[in-house]
């Protein structure tokens, strides 16, 4: 048997337990990852180095070496996140809703999902912040990290494994596949016998590949092309900080705004504000034609519109009013974040009641479509598929439900 | 363009009205709807004259011929099923959650999922239930029904859409594909740029077909090997009563019990009245080694404990206690509903808690698992996925949800 087939079986052995295990259990085997990670810490950044000096031999570039590298500093924040987790609410065995049905008491209860396959790139910290929000929500997982950080991956999976050795969480609750070849992430895709979920986390080609190629259930994760509209009667300056936030903030994040619509009154007012405040930050601009009769600007043409750049580069275009806005956000949004800066009630009411995205704001910054900033305290991705999940995925949406009903001899009419 | 590409884009392009559609609007169509299915009756008959005739001449299986046969009664099931749908609550637009979070506050609201892409094959009424059910949660629906029900459905499809013209609700937001050629179904999987979810309705082997080769999601539905145990402490009558009800009263249903298990403490008790009742009824029952010694019966084999028979035939297993019990449905249940007759309250609480199951009862019969008993007022299937939704799926299972936010022109920090 190849060791992707072994390993999902193992993982899938240990549904019952997890299923079972008690908040208290999954909270001591979390705390028993953190101080085994805080114990392999040399093992763990040497073999981080290892990677990082291959990457660097390939040439791998400086943005992806950032990703890759690990530091005491990132080890520490992993650490912290296995006590964080351990703190926060058990979503399982939660009731969602309880009702008499005739004969019947139904109760909806939440329940682990079970086994779930992480399907990821550069960044080896998935591995243990993925892991400790699946054990938390009772699911065990199947991790295939990318072959660049495999060394750093093992080593952290290594830690994990014998920190639950400590505790009465099984350690093949969590297995890693260390065949990096890509045949394996096709064989986890079809391992619908194994695995309950798929979650890819990376860039748009893997998902893509992943939503192309699987057959087992995937929480598809990632794509933003979002949008801030700012309205006739915003507050200028305030306005420019939640631009300048929400795109400078971290512009590699899904979650930056990519694309900005300005009402035609006022325009000309904020251009040039806008224009001052993201040129001092290194933002390039991209204008539409209206745009560009007020400031200096790249002329945007219809892919600017289309793409999420995760970089330092604004999409920006004058519009007529609120619809051109809802038609230019229906049209490119891939229904990530959008938001709306306005005064106007009835403008506020109509965006977040029509667009069609999984988080719709009005004056607030993209920014915020994030686990940790909606309270959920950790998250595994933000979902931007409607089933099951949209936005934030944290342990509630890593759950799903079951029914248990009692009734007393109760048989259909 | 294809016709199914054609209509999958007519359908996306209805998208945002019904999103938008108040609740009122949506009912006036539903009730139009079921206005003309009266008006067309004759019609329809008339069409499904002509499938069932087609199909007699085929030598197709009496029972296929009874599933696609359309009959006054069977019409006005769907009239009145039109007006039903209409007065059950929109889930639309419901609060689930809302909290505030710093400068924030963040609520979780119902909206539709967005188009469906319904696959299914030869009961005629699908088109009508599937349809108005889609509707009424705001999402429009493209139908591909199959090849031997083609009239009847293109009849019914018709007075759908007509009964839409005399409503705000657009007539495109129910498409039906004319061209059955089972590349039309390859193209509706792929459609991932029009279509949110494809829901298959029939056999094992359409859904999975559906499941092996969609891109878009799936919710799967219908395989159902359900489980009985009988606790040594089960009241006998009640429990002859119990496994009669959930084999006999429509044996062809996913949530009829294939399996019972029984407690071999009450095996020489119960079996033998059991016999006489499912004799009686004309079920054939296939017993393991220790059955047999009780009671005449065919000898079940491996086969038996993992089929779902949907018929008059039940396999019948001695075990030694609700341990063998919960190993066996861990081993061979397909997840749909499982049962436990007991007046043992820890057994009863182990057996909920343990078994991985959409519906697990204590003391009722498996054949509550739909979404009429449970008083979601229809259904569209019954789910046997882990994900986005389990059991029967009703309106609210019809819709995904969207955070809308508010800020004060917040920042993250």
């Amino acid at each position: 048997m190849n060791e992707v087939t072994r390993k999902a079986k193992l993982v899938k052995s240990t549904e019952k337990q997890l299923r079972m295990a008690k908040t208290a259990e999954k909270n001591t085997a979390l705390l028993e990852i953190g101080r085994q990670i805080e114990k392999d810490m040399p093992l763990i950044l040497r073999a981080n180095e290892k990677d990082v000096k291959v990457a660097q031999e390939k040439g791998v570039s400086e943005a992806l070496i950032d990703r890759l590298r690990l530091t005491e500093s990132r080890i520490n924040a992993m650490i912290t996140a296995c006590s964080k987790v351990a703190t926060l609410a058990d979503p399982v065995g939660k009731v969602i809703k309880s009702w008499i049905q005739d004969t019947l008491r139904i109760t909806q209860i939440r329940v682990p999902i079970g086994s779930i396959g992480m399907v990821y790139e550069s960044r080896p910290n998935v591995t243990l912040d993925a892991t400790i929000l699946a054990l938390k929500s009772g699911n065990p997982v199947l991790l295939r990290g990318g072959s660049d950080a495999l060394s750093s991956n093992l080593a952290i999976a290594n830690a994990i494994k014998t920190g639950l050795s400590n505790s009465k969480i099984p350690s093949s609750a969590v297995e890693i596949v260390e065949d990096t070849d890509r045949e394996n992430v096709n064989r986890m895709l079809k391992m619908n016998e194994y695995l309950s979920l798929i979650i890819p986390r990376g860039g748009a080609g893997l998902i893509r590949f992943v939503v192309e190629n699987s057959t087992v259930p995937v929480l598809e994760t990632g794509v933003g092309n979002c949008h801030i509209f700012i309205d006739y009667n915003a507050d200028v300056e305030k306005a420019v900080e939640i631009v300048d936030n929400a795109k400078t903030q971290r512009p590699g994040t899904c979650n930056a705004v990519e694309t900005v619509l300005i009402h035609e009154e006022l325009a000309e007012k904020l251009l040039p504000k806008l224009r001052e405040r993201l040129s001092s930050k290194g933002v390039e601009i991209r204008g539409c034609e209206k745009t560009a009769q007020v400031i200096e600007c790249v002329r945007a043409d219809e892919t600017d519109w289309e793409t999420e750049y995760l970089d330092f580069i604004l999409a920006v275009r004058v519009v007529k009013d609120v619809d051109e806005a809802l038609d230019h956000i229906e049209r490119y949004s891939t229904g990530h974040s959008e938001s709306i800066l306005t005064n106007d009630l009835s403008n506020a009411t109509r965006f977040q009641a029509s667009i069609d995205s999984a988080a719709v704001y009005v004056n607030a910054s993209t920014r915020f479509t994030d686990g940790e900033q909606f309270g959920f305290g950790g998250e595994i991705g933000i979902s931007t598929q409607k089933l099951h999940a949209r936005g934030p995925v944290g342990l509630e949406e890593l759950t799903t439900y079951k029914y248990i009903i009692t009734g007393d001899y109760s048989v259909r009419g």
